[in-house]
């Protein structure tokens, strides 16, 4: 059955069912990070460096190590020696245990330097105090801009990828260039052109939950982990890594997760508390402060970007280019790439061209936060063409319909699109009573469209039936958003059995195959996909069970409404066999069913979206107030609705903070000055709109059932729509991140001062 | 290439590796029942029934509940209501939820009768002094041949199987009978006819650790259970019927288990605390004191057995009967049936007929313990042709050998026996110094032999494959007796990776396919023959990814050594590729690698054993101190060499406090007098000497490596061996265990008057 004809043969997809997890979280019987204990287990506490960049000197732990409760005390000393820098550096791992645990010199404000187990988390923090550590500080930048500048300090040398090129300050860790036509040639046509500078400040997940972990791990290299992480294989890989342990022998559980949004796909505590645990023979908690988390995981990259794009008056683009240059911190990795990448993905150019650069700074590690990268790009590209239209006279979405990618577009990043949901989004955008509503005075529109690649990677599901006829299904990806709900949905539909009648588990790592973290909007996607195979291989064992009761060939039995049913030259013969009463007598017929499936989907489908945003600005104050907010995006087929709408309103949500906000404050000292949510600012239930959704539906062809991931895209229009409407709203286009009230008001002034 | 043809072509199978859990064990990092912990649990602690027989007219919680800390209390109106009595009250879900939790009546001293959860263990247990219960004591019977008789106190009507033969006492739940031949004409010609009466007393199984569980269950109807179990599938299963859950809903994860020997195959307090749990909101744990084990879970049946064997001068038995009666509890279930059919299993007989009763009392309901009811009939049926020899002036062993059972008898019970090891082990212990040794004065000679089945069972593994080449193995089968090391290595074997690069864990009961408990012998067996299956998926899985990098078809890959080698016509075109190669890049190369297995495994091989004893009495104090002790069994095949013997010495010295110390003593009133390891004596170190052990291996052609269960045969010969070593040593034979000091005093005085 084609895709497009599935629409409304479903049973259980597109329902809203409640959350299985949802009475967990509401009284408390959910278990976060912080809730793993083990008897026996001590408190551990960390170190951090208070200097931006310095060279450590010494560290002397003796006072520590003899102060009342201390269990034992780790340092660089204490991880594997094997991930010595290899010729430039280079390896993931290296740059993982750079982090996790300082070597010679502090990189950042925060960055960790020593940790102390204790038998209660006060004497950690006690014996933190004893630990006198001699440190020289060294020149540092914390702003991308300088960073690339020849005389900026060097953050580290030799760990720039070989694809930068000669002659860039060392600090350039990486470089993305992809394109194709000739944009010059492009401009050349066009009727305007407009070329401009934006800037983005980093900003934070902002995941209620800090990091926490629980460790154990013993002198025979056998571990136990418990931790909050998005990933727990990757969690288990990297520590075994750190740690020279054989991955198989460190056991990770994931405990449920109190938000991550790219934020806990990283590792940063849990090579230290085994590390600590190791040494103490202990179990051994790790809990950050919020401080910590903000100091020393990892927020976005802030950004320095051009983009020149030139358009005919007809609004047809001829021409686009941008440079994307990405602060990521003391290491390399910021998604230069990426941001590149998506800058101009919505858009079907004969002539487009993009650089990115990785940079590092005297910064904690930038770390995945939604759609990484595609946010800031989003601004700044969809901030020209909107101003491009406001000079041109043209309606931004009939400008964006005239250019948009489509099924067999080249996209600006290479490959051809396949079948994609971009004009579905601009065309229902437009046909929504939000387009064309009237507006109050001092009250500006703004639209955006927005892009993500999306993700399948490696995945595995078992399901195992009860004698009952109720599922067990046990998938390896943290249910970031409601996954669980969509998993169970799918596999309701499979096999015909009430929702309500599926359990749906996190599996450990040593109880399921491999899965990647749950990052790249993959999991409904790829666990989905995985799922509905799991649940097609134990049907077909189903069938195999009655067609051996009834004595009728295997393929003579189908499978309907949760029951086996005689079908073909045998239809009728039998009377429908229901799932429980095949797995009531299953051990005595040859045994437990379960079904398996493991894989790496590489379908995919991309994923585009448009907001509509309706915002206020205060002249006096430079308070801008977002008055009503429309999110349109393609779903591909929405499992259940409530939670893709969900995430639909999430990613605005986080987005608003980020434009008008959310911003990491660096003193003159290059230490964090806003480490807490009082100074670091998100957005409150009284800062928000109700945010509407528009939940549009063209088919994946890579998911059975048409899914594409939901949610990152819903992350990358809402930068650049708000910016677009405080411009309409102020009269004044504004280019850098957060539009705080300050900067609002000095870009009032200004311009009255330049008008 | 056949079983036998295997013996030395091994890598791993048979070594003698450190067992995976060893460190955990000695370290205190394995996590035992009482060492689950949530965050806000709460303690429960069970009021139980003073009275051997009780009615219970009322119970009134009010005071408790008011107690300071008390959260919730439960009774019995907590539990499901749907499983009211169904006629005849037969249902074995009825009969659990009965001994749970005391309905209208207690029928045992320890019954539960209410339960307490509270902030504290202290104060849950001061609660139950607050619980008021009006009982109307009724007339009681805790003795098995009283319980026959017709003036005996019912203790439930309407529970017996409709195989018990009308006219019986209604305290008769079960009745087995089978058999062949003529008995009669069997005995007519009979050299010498032996009949004699037996009794045993019933024994706990003394492991030490407590039973103990961790529970949480909403109102959802979603719950998550840890506990000390030998099967968690099982505990799923009973607690959803007993709580009217879905069975998928129920999450339970067995701990580390301080031993189980059958005793932790049943449930007790899983139910309770998930009822307080459900009634709470709040996480329960529930941990038994050591009284509330002796009093409230399952010992063995105590036994009165008559035994009636004929015999020709040569040797050769003419016919063979036995009358069973096992005192069962208070409920229907003692193996009654089990005891008659392994009584006579060793011997080839033309004539044999076997009777078992299943008889209830006033007492806590018999559970399993190693081999149940085998080592009680063994000691009846072992004792009888030891008198027979000894008046016959037979040799012992010669005269086993010429009776015993061989591949292609028909068993006593029924089917024909498959090949058997009972010759070797009467040969190799024939063949062993002990058996010519000389004896010292006061010393006498026992042997015996003993049968178990062995079990196949449902069960369910799977193993997936990390990228550094290790692997991770879940098995269903909480690890008992060393069954890590046993799978381990099997997995070893196939894949070809050392023993440490393998991780075996005790996988959870959402993340595996069905397992039945780890009962019946069955692990190594079943969950050892699921590896291989498994693994050999996995290897069948590698190679392909080998046939498509070399471009071959995968039947030309084969596996050696943990690499995949070209084979046929492509031999020698490519050098080995290791399993980290191919793992390494499973992600691109198709996805995550595991292997699964699920099914109910039939051909567990049964086993016999032949144990030597030589034992000296102290005719002054009647104590009796086992000298010498071997062990000869047949393991089909010894995966893990050193836990074979471990499981042969664990059964010797169970069987050596059972023949010779413990018993449950019960008084006048009906209670049990002895519920602490201070009275009820185990044996200790000094009481045991070092036991031999002598591995046979007659290849089970039912398991690819030939393995048979070893763990319950060893308890069987035990009981028969040391009674023929007492009686040969103090010249007097003893019919009634324990063999304690008074009981052997008074059959020397006994003997001293009659002679």
């Amino acid at each position: 059955m084609a895709l497009d004809d599935q629409k409304g043969s479903f049973k259980f997809i597109g329902t809203r069912p409640d959350r299985p997890d949802g009475l967990d979280k509401v009284t408390g019987r959910a278990r976060f990070g912080a809730d793993a204990h083990a008897s026996g287990m001590l408190h551990a506490a960390i170190l951090r460096s208070p200097h931006a960049h310095a060279r450590i000197l010494n560290i002397d732990t003796s006072k520590a190590e003899a102060a009342r409760g201390v269990k034992a005390i780790v340092t660089r000393a204490d991880f594997t020696q094997s991930l010595q820098p290899a010729p430039g550096m280079k390896g993931e791992n290296w740059n993982i245990l750079e982090n996790v645990m300082a070597g010679d010199t502090a990189l950042y404000d925060g960055h960790a330097i020593a940790a102390v187990a204790a038998t209660s988390a006060l004497a950690a923090k006690d014996a933190l105090k004893l630990i006198e550590v001699e440190y020289e500080p060294l020149p540092h930048v914390t702003d991308v801009d300088k960073a690339m500048q020849p005389d900026a300090p060097v953050i580290r040398e030799g760990v720039a990828a070989g694809t930068v090129p000669d002659g860039m300050h060392p600090n350039v860790a990486g470089y993305h260039e992809s394109g194709h036509g000739d944009v010059e040639a492009g401009f050349a046509e066009a009727d305007l052109v407009i070329e401009d500078h934006f800037v983005t400040e980093a900003t934070h997940q902002g995941y209620i939950e800090p990091h926490a972990c629980l460790a154990q791990l013993g002198a025979d290299g056998k571990g136990e982990l418990w931790c909050c992480t998005q990933g727990h294989w990757n969690v288990q890989k990297v520590c075994a890594a750190l740690l020279d342990l054989e991955t198989s022998q460190l056991r990770v559980t994931a405990s449920e997760i109190g938000g991550g949004f790219g934020g806990k796909t990283a590792v940063f505590i849990e090579p230290v508390a085994l590390a600590l645990s190791r040494k103490a023979s202990r179990p051994v908690k790790l809990v950050m402060s919020r401080a910590e988390v903000f100091r020393a995981t990892g927020p976005t990259s802030s950004t320095s970007m051009d983009v020149k794009i030139g358009m005919k008056k007809d609004g047809t683009i001829t021409a686009a280019q941008g440079v994307f240059r990405l602060q990521g911190g003391a290491f390399p990795g910021a998604p230069a790439d990426m941001t590149a990448m998506c800058a101009f993905a919505p858009y079907a150019l004969k002539n487009v061209h993009q650089i990115g650069y990785d940079v590092m700074t005297n910064r904690p590690k930038q770390a995945a936060y939604r759609a990484p990268g595609s946010p800031m790009a989003a601004f700044a590209v969809e901030s020209v063409i909107d101003e491009l239209c406001n000079q041109l006279g043209l309606d931004p979405i009939d400008t964006r319909l005239r250019n948009a990618s489509h099924e067999g577009t080249k996209a600006s990043y290479g490959p051809r699109f396949q079948r994609i949901g971009l004009v579905e989004t601009l065309e229902a955008a437009k046909a929504h009573p939000h387009y064309t509503a009237p507006l109050k005075p001092g009250q500006g529109r703004g639209i955006s469209c927005g892009f993500w690649f999306n993700h399948g990677g490696e995945t595995s599901v078992s399901l195992a039936l009860s004698e009952d006829g109720t599922v067990q299904l046990a998938v390896g990806t943290p249910d970031i958003g409601g996954s669980r709900a969509s998993i169970a949905l799918m596999a309701a539909e499979v096999l015909g059995v009430p929702y309500d009648n599926i359990r749906v588990i996190i599996a450990d790592t040593a109880s399921l195959g491999y899965n990647e973290i749950s990052h790249g909007s993959r999991v409904t996607y790829a666990s989905g996909l995985a799922t509905i195979k799991a649940a097609e291989d134990a049907v077909k064992k189903l069938c195999a069970r009655a067609a051996a009761k009834w004595g009728i060939p295997e393929d003579a039995v189908k499978w309907e409404d949760g029951c086996a049913v005689p079908s073909g030259p045998n239809a009728g013969e039998f009377p429908p066999m229901p799932i429980a009463e095949i797995t009531r007598k299953m051990g005595a017929t040859g045994g437990p069913i379960c079904g398996h499936y493991e894989a790496t989907p590489e379908g995919a489908g991309v994923s585009f979206a448009t907001h509509i945003v309706d915002a206020e600005v205060d002249p006096e104050t430079g308070k801008t107030s977002v008055v009503r907010y429309t999110v349109v995006q393609d779903a591909g087929k929405a499992i259940h609705p409530t939670y893709v709408e969900g995430q639909f309103q999430g990613g605005a949500a986080q987005g608003i903070g980020w434009a008008l906000n959310e911003e990491y404050i660096y003193g003159e000292d290059g230490r964090l000055q806003n480490p807490l949510f009082l100074d670091y600012r998100i957005p409150v239930a009284s800062d928000l709109p109700m945010i509407d959704t528009v939940i549009v539906e063209v088919p994946n062809p890579g998911h059975p059932y048409g899914v594409r991931g939901v949610g990152e895209t819903s992350i990358c229009p809402p930068l650049a729509a708000i910016a677009n409407a405080v411009s309409a709203a102020a009269g004044v286009r504004l280019r850098q991140l957060p539009m705080s009230p300050p900067r609002i008001l000095e870009a009032l002034e200004e311009q009255t001062r330049d008008g």
